[in-house]
This record gives C-alpha cells, structure tokens and sequence, in this order.
C-alpha cells in the first residue's frame, strides 16, 4: 500500500491514524459545517518529519492538509483533496524567550493563549489578539489573523520577525529576521504569512513582543444610530486618541448575547455601542479618552461610560458571545469583510437591505477601527440545502458590494475553501496568476492546501 | 538600430537621450563613486509607457536599470548591464489624499520631502523619515528605506497599502489593498516592498498615513561610554517610554560634525550620546521622557537634557553632518548593518578593532533603537584602488561578524549591486534560489536590475 512507507518516517505507531479510524473532527474546520475524506492522518512532533512527509508525498504525488487547532472559518483545514493531514498540535513548545530583544521563538502548534500568559507573566505583551484564544500560532500565521487589538498594534504579521519553513517541495529555509529592521533581499517572510499552508508548512516561529502595558480602561460608548457611531470613530482616531480597540455592535444584536449569557450591558440607552479599549501609563489613557470622549459627544453619543472592572467583564463577554448566542442553536456562514473605514456604515446598511431581500437572518458586529465588519447568516431551523443556497447568494451579493466600496473578502479568517469562489471573483485574473507562479516555486507539485485560496 | 522603435512609445523627443548625450549622473547612485554604461535613457510619463518599454525590452531582451532621485548608497541604481536607464523622476504627481481612511496615493516619483509637507500641511503625518528627504517614494518603497523615527512608528514597509506595479513582463497588476486589515490571498505586495526593482516597476503607491503628533520634544543624554548608551535603550524600550526615534553617536565623530558646521552640541561631558526625540500630547510626552530619564541614570549617564527648540535644531544638524562632515573631502564605503539590539555595543567594539587592524579610518553612528548601525569606512587621501581593496576586506569582515551576531547586511540600504557579494555570502543558497524563483515568475527574461541583490 502506497501509505506503508510512512512507518519509516514516523515510527510511533500512534502517530499515524488511517481511513476509517480517523475521529471526523480532523476532517472539518471550527464550523463542524463540511467534512472532507483523509487517507490517513498523521501527527508530527518535529520538522523533519514534516520534510520527510513532504518528500514522500512528492514522489507520490499526494496532497497534503495541513491543521493546528482546526478553530479556522474558511474551510482551509478541511482535507478537500484525501491523501494526508498533517497535525502540528503536538509541536507546541516555547523554544525560547529572549528579553533583551523582545523576541520570542515557538514552535507552530503552541496556542495563542499560552503564549499570552507566558510572556504576561514575564512583564511582556504579545499584542495580537484573534478571537479564538484556543488557536495555535501557526494557524494565526497562515491566516495572519487580526483580531481586537489591531487598531492601536496592528496584525499577527507585524509581530512575525523570522520562521522556519518546510516548502511543499520538502526544503526547509529560513524566512525573515530576528532583527527589527531588515532591507535585505526578498521578502519572503510575508509571502509566507496569510498564505494559509500553500506554500510551505510553518516549524518554528520567532515572534515579537513588547513590554507589557500597565494599566487598561474600556469604555462603552451609546448612540441613537450606528451611523453616528460609525462617524465618530474617524474623529476618534484623528485626534490621535490612541485607542486599542474599537469594537461596534447593536442593541438587537446585543440581547441575544444578553439573554444567552444571563448579563445585562452597562447601558440601556440607545441602539447603537463602541467599545474602546485604552492602554498605557494612566495618566496617558485619561488623556487619551478625555479625546476621544470630545469626539464621540460631537458625534452624538448620547453616553461614555468608563466601566469599571466588571463592567468591563461583562461587556466584553456580551462582545466575545455576539455570534456564539445565535450559534447555540444555529449554523452560520460568517463573513470577515474588510472595507476602508468610512465606508462601514454603507456597507452595514447594505448587509441589513440584503438580509431582508432574502428573508435570512443576519447579524453583524465589528472591528470598527479597521473596517472589518462581522457578518453572521443564521440558518435558523431553515432546511440545510435551501439555507445553503440562499445564504450563499446572500454572501455573493455582499463580497460584490465590498468589492465596490474597495474592500476586500477577508480582513483576518482567510479565504480557505469556503470563500475560493468569491475571492476569485473579484481579485484580477494576472493578480491571480502571479499568485499561482509563485506557489509553483514553493510547491511544484502542488502538494499543499491544493485547490484552496488562489488555487 | 534596435532603439528607433522606442520613438513609437515616447513621442517626446525630449525624453529620449542616446548614449554619449546621456549625463553621467545618471549612470551613477547618491556616491558618485561607481559608473555604469547605457544606451538610452528615458523620462517616462506614465504607466503605459513604462509598460511598452518593458514589453519592448522583453522582445529585444533589452536590460533595464530603473531610477528615482538617484540617492541610493548601493548601486542599485547604476546600469552594469548597459541597455535602458529608466528614470521615473517625471512622475512625481500627488494624486489623492483621502483623509477619512488616512490614505494618500502619490506616484512613485515624489519626493519624500514633498510628501511629508503635503500631507503635515493638512494636519496629517508620514511617519517614515530616512535621512535623505530627496529621495523619491518609489525609491523608498524598493529599499524598505527606515529612518529615524522607525522605532516608534516602523518603516517604510509599514506605511504601504497598495501599489500599481508594472512587473518585469511588462503587465500592471495592483498589489496590496486600501483596507486596513488584509487575508485574502498572497501578500503580493510586501514582496514588492524592498525588491529594489528586480520584480517590477512601482507606477502608483498608496500610502498610510496617521494624525499629526501635537508637540516633538528632544532629549540629549550623556555617557561616559558607548556600551552604557546602548545598555540603557533596552531599559528605555522596557519601561514603554515609546521614544520616536534614539540614536547614538560618540564625541570623536561628533568632533567632525562640530568643525565642519561650525556648531556645539550642546552637551560636552562624556564620550557618547543618545539622542531621544519624542512625540504625542505634552503631559504623555513629559510621563514618557521621566521615565527615561530613570532608565538612563540607572544605566549611568552623566546628563540628561531636555533641548529646547535652537538645542534641538543644533543636535539633529550635528546627527545629519555626521557622514557627510566626513565625506566633504572623502571619499566613504557606507554599511548599513543591522543587528539584534542588545548585540549592537559587541558589533561596535568589533568594527572599532577592524577599523584599527586594516588601518583605516571608520566612523559609526545609528539607531540604536532597532540596532542598526552606519558605518563609513573613509578614504582619507589614501590610493583609489588600494583603498577600495581595503575597505573591502574591511567590510566583509563585518559583513560576516554581523552574521555571526544573527544581523543582516543592510537594515535599511538595500543590497544594490556594491553588497550583492556579501549578501550571498551569509544567505543560504536554498533561500536564494526561491528568491531567484520568484524574480523568475515577474520577470522571465530578467529583464529588470538583474545581476543585483540576488541575481
């Protein structure tokens, strides 16, 4: 059998699960939506087992998927293609920590959670903050995940300093620096990151860090209408309030979350919130939110509430649970549109019109210093099939509209499987084929993640 | 003759020069040291025109030599394979400031210096700041030029949304996207960012841009040595005292600055300097340069003043004459290397022992913020070829030391042609060989700066 020489590379017989014995979960991605087939799946402990994989399925020319966690969106885990997967999550070790130069090397199965809470620890700070805190750095960096505090930090790529990779034709280099600056040569560092395991599998990571803030404030912000909400974010950032995050969402939407997590918000007015996020010194951050406190009154928030450290707790678990209060009984197809700031409103305006057009239940929230907006069609009871379809039209009709705003199909999920059509759809046929040409260098055989993303 | 067709694409005679009407200048870089040969030099419009002339190229396989403001210190910008000098100078419009999304869209031949007015006019601020302010934005963004401010703010990298690019097949293609947040396919655009030319020619660039800070303070420390200075900026980082920008320079060079611009520093106790400048709302600065001043003494230093604005004015003159009060009457071989920040002192003290082994006179001075470090290797009156010999061996013996110390041959130059040896030298061979992959997927008949960097 073509799979038996795998025994050779990896000789722990634990290590290798084949067909039918396979738990399904390795089969899917967080939604548990779609399930691919796999012929068998492998869990790897170091790189050489993965370049070794890798030459194996070369010369036999079988496709590869690789996972950590499986807490992506996109469909990006799930083996489209059979042959193998390829699990990291037991390569999940914190090589090294060096302080003196804020750098910390793990390697890809580690979880974002844990190396929060060891560099916190230590009196440092890993600025990115993806939602999903159970997913694993490799994963974060394949998608260059976003998440909450982007606006004042910025993304997973502006914190990849240097990695180890194995190409999909089995070569392990090394990409990027361990420096801060860097004008030497290609930048094959970030055609790495968010290129979702296409190009090359992620061994070893060398992260940037910095010295963790001292003190954090949030506060929630009412309005009469997401519109004015939406404005005042502009102003916010102009007056260089400085603000970690700035997150929006609505009152209809807030009460689902309300009622699944028994918690009420720290405010009943209105129909519209921000959150905002403050760190630094304290006398910085009251500086900072006297600012942005200026900005949104002119904007007509109706009310800035500092929250106290409860409050805080509970505001934040009513944003955390936004889509997971509808998903208790509910699929979803979630939507990660990224479209330049001012454009939000318009653009949320529009997904609620679409919504009703198609008589689907849709709920949004967001990311409203960057312009990524959280969209959510809920299946609702409706039949899988129909909602399928339908929700897919919806989806199509929105990726359109961000697409004439000069947004993009995805500010921090990725595009895997699931959004292939869509982003084909609207990125160029030359942009997509120089993308093409380039993962022929990494993976000549198309072996990696084959037919997903670009593919 | 092979060139008459060229009249087709540039009607403008004007615009057209032929080998022996060709000024020198334009077959040299910022140093005037090196000269290169071509055929034709060309003044282009517009984005048609640079792509009928690559088209053109391809056909005839016609080696380019593209060109901003010509200020590089690498050589990238001499024509080593003669052929065509493409010189993007012309293009130098402004072409849209969106102030809601803190974009500004530019052609690739505006100044810094005219950028950064434009936009610090409208209360808006670019942060990336390198030392030559008539240097085109083109030829930033094909350096990933750094600068002063890169501590606080990053590099160029760092503020480039989108570019429209002619690659070296001679299609346009748009890279990068005017969002904010991005994961939607292959970073296309960082790839282009610092490729020094060899994959495509920028034609359109959009830029981030931030607010304004309200108020910019300086600081002048003291030490009685380097290794003190330098041991004191892990502390400054660690404390989150968010300089923009710290630099440090030692009183023998500074000497130079001082006689050549006639003006004191306004410190002279102590044998090297750090100067910090910082930014943002008065009482924020006042917190972060106490904090500093803490970090300093406890590392040291002898004195600790705050400049006022004629002090300042004096300091940053002294800092920008540091090379060129030497380069007056001199010749200079400039290096760029950049290192891990806490190696930066060992690095130091090595190219001190270089400098005095090969007998030749050396002067450093950078950022010692992000640890890269300039080093001019001066000429002084010595013979041409013997001197270029010298500083050779001189410089690949700290090429290798920063290699050694985990640094990269250039933090913020470029490779060029004058560091290609090098950098192939402490680069693995599979490393370049996916580079050379990639130029080959933009640029199939090498057509665009080959032979430099990586090729």
């Amino acid at each position: 059998m073509k799979y038996d020489l795998l025994r050779n590379i990896i000789k722990d017989t634990e290590r290798i699960i084949f067909g039918e014995e396979i738990d399904k979960k390795y089969l899917t991605d967080g939604l548990n939506l779609d399930y691919g087939e796999a012929d068998v799946l492998v869990f790897v402990e170091n790189g050489e087992e993965i370049s070794n994989i890798i030459k194996f399925a070369n010369e036999n020319l079988i496709p590869i998927t690789p996972r950590g966690a499986g807490t992506c969106l996109t469909g990006a885990t799930i083996p489209n293609k059979k042959g193998i997967v390829l699990d990291l999550s037991k390569m999940n070790n914190i090589l090294e920590l060096d302080e003196e130069n804020f750098n910390i090397t793990v390697e890809p199965g580690v979880l974002l959670q844990d190396v929060q809470v060891y560099v916190e620890e230590r009196g440092l700070f890993y600025p990115p903050d993806p939602g999903e805190k159970a997913s694993t750095i490799g994963g974060n960096i394949s998608t260059n995940a976003g998440g909450m505090r982007a606006v004042k930090y910025g993304v997973t790529r502006d914190y990849v300093r240097e990695l180890e990779i194995v190409t999909g034709n089995g070569e392990t280099i090394t990409v990027g620096s361990k420096t801060i600056k860097n004008s030497s040569g290609l930048d094959l560092k970030d055609l790495v990151v968010g290129s979702e395991g296409t190009l090359g599998i992620i061994t070893k990571a060398t992260l940037k860090l910095i010295p963790k803030p001292k003190n954090t404030v949030n506060i929630l912000i009412s309005f009469e209408k997401l519109e004015d909400a939406i404005k005042s974010v502009s102003k916010i950032i102009k007056l260089n309030a400085n603000p970690t995050a700035i997150e929006f969402m609505e009152r209809n939407i807030v009460e689902n979350s309300e009622k699944y997590l028994n918690l009420k918000l720290p405010s009943n007015i209105g129909n519209a919130y921000l959150i905002l996020t403050f760190d630094g010194e304290e006398k910085e951050i009251i500086l900072n939110y006297t600012n942005a406190k200026e900005a949104a009154i002119n904007s007509g928030a109706l009310d800035f509430k500092v929250l106290n450290e409860n409050e805080a707790i509970d505001t934040w678990k009513i944003r955390g649970a936004l889509a997971s209060s509808v998903m208790e009984f509910n699929e979803q197809l979630p939507i990660d549109i990224v479209v330049p700031i001012n454009k939000t409103s318009e653009f949320v305006e529009f997904t609620n019109k679409s919504g009703d057009k198609h008589d689907l239940q849709v709920i949004y929230f967001g990311h409203a210093g960057d312009g990524n907006t959280h969209v959510s069609i809920i299946r609702n009871g409706m039949e899988k099939v129909n909602w399928k379809k339908k929700s897919y039209d919806l989806a199509y009709e929105l990726y359109i509209k961000s697409h004439e705003l000069n947004g993009l199909p995805s500010g921090e999920h990725g595009i895997g499987l699931s959004k292939k059509e869509f982003f084909k759809n609207v990125t160029g046929e030359k942009e997509l084929r120089y993308m093409k040409g380039l993962k022929a260098v990494f993976d000549k055989n198309n072996i990696l993640n084959e037919g997903k993303v670009y593919c």
